[in-house]
């Protein structure tokens, strides 16, 4: 049994993770969150609000699921986003025709439908479903969006969107205009995405309804410094650069295993821009942003690595772009997060497609001050001597240049006829104007998280198994403000004397904020077993001295430590253990 | 201009609400919250959450939005969930065909079709979009959900969920074994959910995707008793029973004005479960915690009723149900909230169709004793007498009743033919055997929130209107702790000096977690007033005196009182603030 079937025994047991509609046979590529996990999904989302939406300022939004046809033409989905697809005419099952020939090829998702068929056929890849050859078709393009229809008949067609970014790009204007016409500017969104996949194979990591938190930050394309990055400028990254990749595109996509620790530089993330390794401080902020992240929800620092895209890899239209990936036991370097730098790709195409200008006036900090002529002619004479030609000899004096005033004669063009006026008909003067800005399109920093993923890696790197008393010791060791449940309160018997303040003490944390479960099944060794299992970090244990001191005891879930907290100060003391769990070892000790 | 009008100008201007992909020309029935909106509606979820998951213990869980065919088919969503349709054959557009004889009947969504297409045609009911009469076609019936296809082809039929209630129903065995199969429990989920109208005509009210917050409560179909309902049972509510409802079903729906503050009772929960209006406790206890939540989250108690469906108006299964209701300028009463109790019909029909049987053994508190026989046949001899019946025998005889034994000769059937077995061959005893509990399916009772309705309701009853100086202030008197902005951090004016400061205090409210803006734009007048406009509670304003004794001026919203405040104690004074606003008024006075 290898670490992923672990888990999701573990998850599925204990209502963290179920197959979705199992009671109907289930459906690949969809999951639930039991409430164990809808708890721990719930609290890893929040702290990416405290640091995304709070610290750093970027205001959430929130966008229909749906979007209408023209937002997926515009961004490229209708056309780009798919995967190439074989059925099988023996079985009629659909597969994913680059993943049969992985391993033949070192970029299978690179190669052209036809090289693909070709290489399928030449090396009689049998069907996964019946084990025939030679059954299958042509490699034809599969697109990932699930498409539905908004209101009767085929009015309109809808997609679910394979993105929140969409979004948040076609809000831009609103957005703008919220943030009183300043770059730059971040908003973010968490929601629900959907990816149509052909034959989804990999459990949780391999989901057809999914969600995403992303940030758009929308910047001047003529300054990616980074305010703050004096401040984490020293931070140490392991990275994967794009020059130490081996392996092409394939390396580090799912199931790679490229790589492992070879390659991987620990390098300050000043080194890392000042040496191009990475584009700009503004990625290189979000790459330490990212990592700060990730360790706080409980990732394994010596797990992670953030590997640059490939040139041929990258969006088109992308300068940099960087993965955090995670290593995991079945799946190799599994990516949770992508960081991009994708320039005005997205903003200038709609801007395309809706012929709506989304280009800014970016003011200078001072305003310019820029030389013009201003051309004044003697409408008086000009106007009865050219008669219906009047108005256009009119218009093309003004739009004269300072060195037609140089002869006796000012030649101007109207209707492809040259006329020549005496130059004592036309006064101009030279005027100095002020520019106050200069019209560009923002470019777009985008950290795109996949919480999904992030909920399993930080399942898989937070599990331990370990020998306690003779017995297997199964302890999920989750950062206590990720912990689902974070309190468990257990009387140490199933006696009225001891549930009756239990219970009380189930209200007073609940009344606190605190998140509590309460337990008096099966004996207390059995009950911390339970506990550690999910996480929980602290269990409170009622007994007979409760009734006496009124005092309980207090055990942590890593060093299995106890000690006695007075009733009174128990909300108080959980709230700073849960804030810094460290604090209980200090107590502890005393 | 209405109120409405007043509210979505505002929503819009200010970055509440904005009409979705408006970039691409919109579609009726989506709706975009902004950075502001976004805000709130995390905040009046999040209260949902304290009340429903952590205080009444309903864990939440979340499923997919996308569902397959057979739930759908199980719910009956696939059969009754639809709305009637015709089509003006002049201009193709499709209509609500009984919202084209509203006024002309009382009950236009109680007829059936062919009657609603006769008053159509009888009444030469105009195609709204051309004008044109007698342009209808025959009246249809639309499916409401959102549908797609799951993987390539047509492999799987899927539907966007119309509720979220059937991800908690379809889990119901898990969910039991979570809760250690005891009843009664409840679970949570908030997301989105849909519902494709053929042509929605009320902006935020008649969304066709949207957010509810629903809570499934499995309970002892025998005991319909709250054990919390002695501490809420002085609790007195608006209710407006069925029978003081005059215009049957039609009362009540959107857009109903009937009732106003005719027929509504305010009566003592206990009362009214006493006197039979509430069917029972469990019901009447979620009516009030449904009071209490809307109370808290800004709806104006004057405004709200309980409105009970009436005996035609509820689903055939459900035993009593009421809609909490709010007054509206624009829209008369609308539904927010139901509270139903839904019956085994849910758990019943999946059984039905999953062929799986969902019922629980209901453990007794004490074991009951039961009398049955236990029969002992002779084998030595039974097996050699009649060979290869020999077992069929045995099978036959073990089903025996006591009243079996009375002859001397006991006859038993086996493939047809009776056989009569010496009475001394068969010994039986009779046995007191323990029965531990029966075999029930749960009822369901299930308030059901609809989010984005409750968001528009808590903007109305906040939004005032009031002369200040001779000006119209306009002001959301938004409950604190749902306001997006809690304090907004002012400098007097726009100098470095106390530009600076005013930074300092951002950073250290964002530090703890208090949602702050930062505006150094236009007159200090303006800005407060800005403020007042999107409901911030309190105004921060950084002045000269800062930089002497390190105080500022804290503003309240509603009273426009102000009080000075050392910045060492801006934080702590800020967050009891939030907790209980009443508290400035105090500390005002002193």
């Amino acid at each position: 049994m290898d670490t992923y079937e672990k888990i999701i025994g573990l998850a599925k047991r204990r209502g963290f993770l179920w197959n979705s509609f199992e009671l109907y046979g289930g459906t690949a590529g969809f999951y639930d969150y039991g409430p164990l996990g809808a708890m721990l999904k719930r609290r890893i989302e929040d702290i990416w609000r405290e640091m995304y939406v709070i610290e750093e300022g970027f205001y959430e939004i929130e966008t229909p699921t749906i979007g209408i046809e023209p937002i997926f033409v515009a961004s490229g989905h209708t056309r780009g986003f798919s995967d190439p697809m074989v059925v099988c005419c023996g079985c009629d099952s659909a597969f994913r025709a680059d993943h049969l020939i992985d391993g033949i090829v070192e970029t299978p998702d690179a190669l052209p439908a036809p090289e693909i068929k070709r290489l399928i056929d030449e090396h009689g890849i049998k069907c996964p479903q019946c084990g025939k050859t030679g059954t299958f078709g042509e490699v034809s393009s599969f697109n990932l969006m699930f498409r539905t229809a908004i209101g009767p008949g085929t009015e309109r067609v809808g997609y679910l969107r394979p993105e929140t970014a969409q979004g948040m790009f076609i809000n831009f204007e609103h957005l703008f205009r919220f943030y009183r016409e300043k770059l730059p500017f971040g908003v973010t969104q968490i929601g629900k995405s959907y990816r149509n996949e052909i034959s989804p194979r990999q459990g949780v990591i391999r989901l057809r309804e999914f969600t995403q938190a992303e940030a758009e930050i929308f910047i001047n394309p003529r300054d990616k410094t980074h305010p703050k990055f004096s401040a984490v400028g020293d931070t140490i990254l392991r990275l994967y650069p794009a020059s130490q990749q081996e392996g092409g595109s394939g390396a580090g996509v799912v199931g790679g295993t490229g790589g492992a620790d070879g390659g991987i530089t620990e390098i300050a993330v000043r080194d890392a821009v000042n040496q191009g390794i990475i584009a700009h401080e503004f990625i290189a902020y979000h790459l330490v942003l990212t990592n700060l992240f990730l360790e706080r929800v409980g990732i394994d620092p010596a797990r992670l690595r953030f590997r640059q895209h490939q040139p041929d890899e990258m969006a088109h239209y992308a300068i940099d772009c960087w993965d955090a990936e995670v290593l995991t036991d079945r799946f190799g370097w599994v990516e949770l997060v992508g960081i991009a730098d994708r320039t005005d790709y997205d903003l200038t195409s709609h801007t395309t497609h809706s012929k709506h200008d989304l280009s800014v006036v970016l003011e200078y900090d001072t305003p310019e001050q820029v030389e013009r002529i201003v051309v004044t002619p003697d409408m008086g004479v000009i106007g009865p001597r050219y008669k219906e030609k009047a108005g256009k000899v009119l218009a093309a004096l003004k739009n004269l240049k300072e060195e037609d005033f140089s002869g006796d004669e000012i030649k101007v063009e109207v209707d492809c006829e040259t006329i020549a006026i005496p130059r004592d008909l036309v006064e101009y003067k030279t005027i100095i104007e002020e520019v106050r800005g200069e019209k560009i399109v923002p470019h777009v920093i985008e950290p795109s998280f996949g919480i999904d993923r992030v909920i399993y890696a930080a399942l898989e790197h937070s599990f331990a198994e370990e020998i306690v008393d003779c017995e297997t010791r199964t302890v999920l060791r989750l950062p206590a403000e990720i912990a689902p449940v974070q309190v468990a309160v257990l009387p140490l018997l199933t006696r009225d004397e001891l549930i009756e303040p239990a219970l009380k003490i189930v209200q007073m944390c609940r009344r606190s904020g605190i998140f509590v479960s309460y337990d008096d099944g099966g004996t207390i060794g059995r009950r911390y077993r339970r506990n550690d299992e999910i996480g929980t970090p602290f269990s409170v244990t009622i007994d007979y001295d409760t009734l006496d001191d009124d005092t309980v005891t207090v055990r942590n879930r890593d060093s299995m430590a106890q000690i006695r907290v007075p009733v009174t100060k128990l909300v108080e003391t959980i709230h700073e253990m849960l804030r810094d769990p460290t604090k209980f070892i200090i107590q502890s000790a005393q």
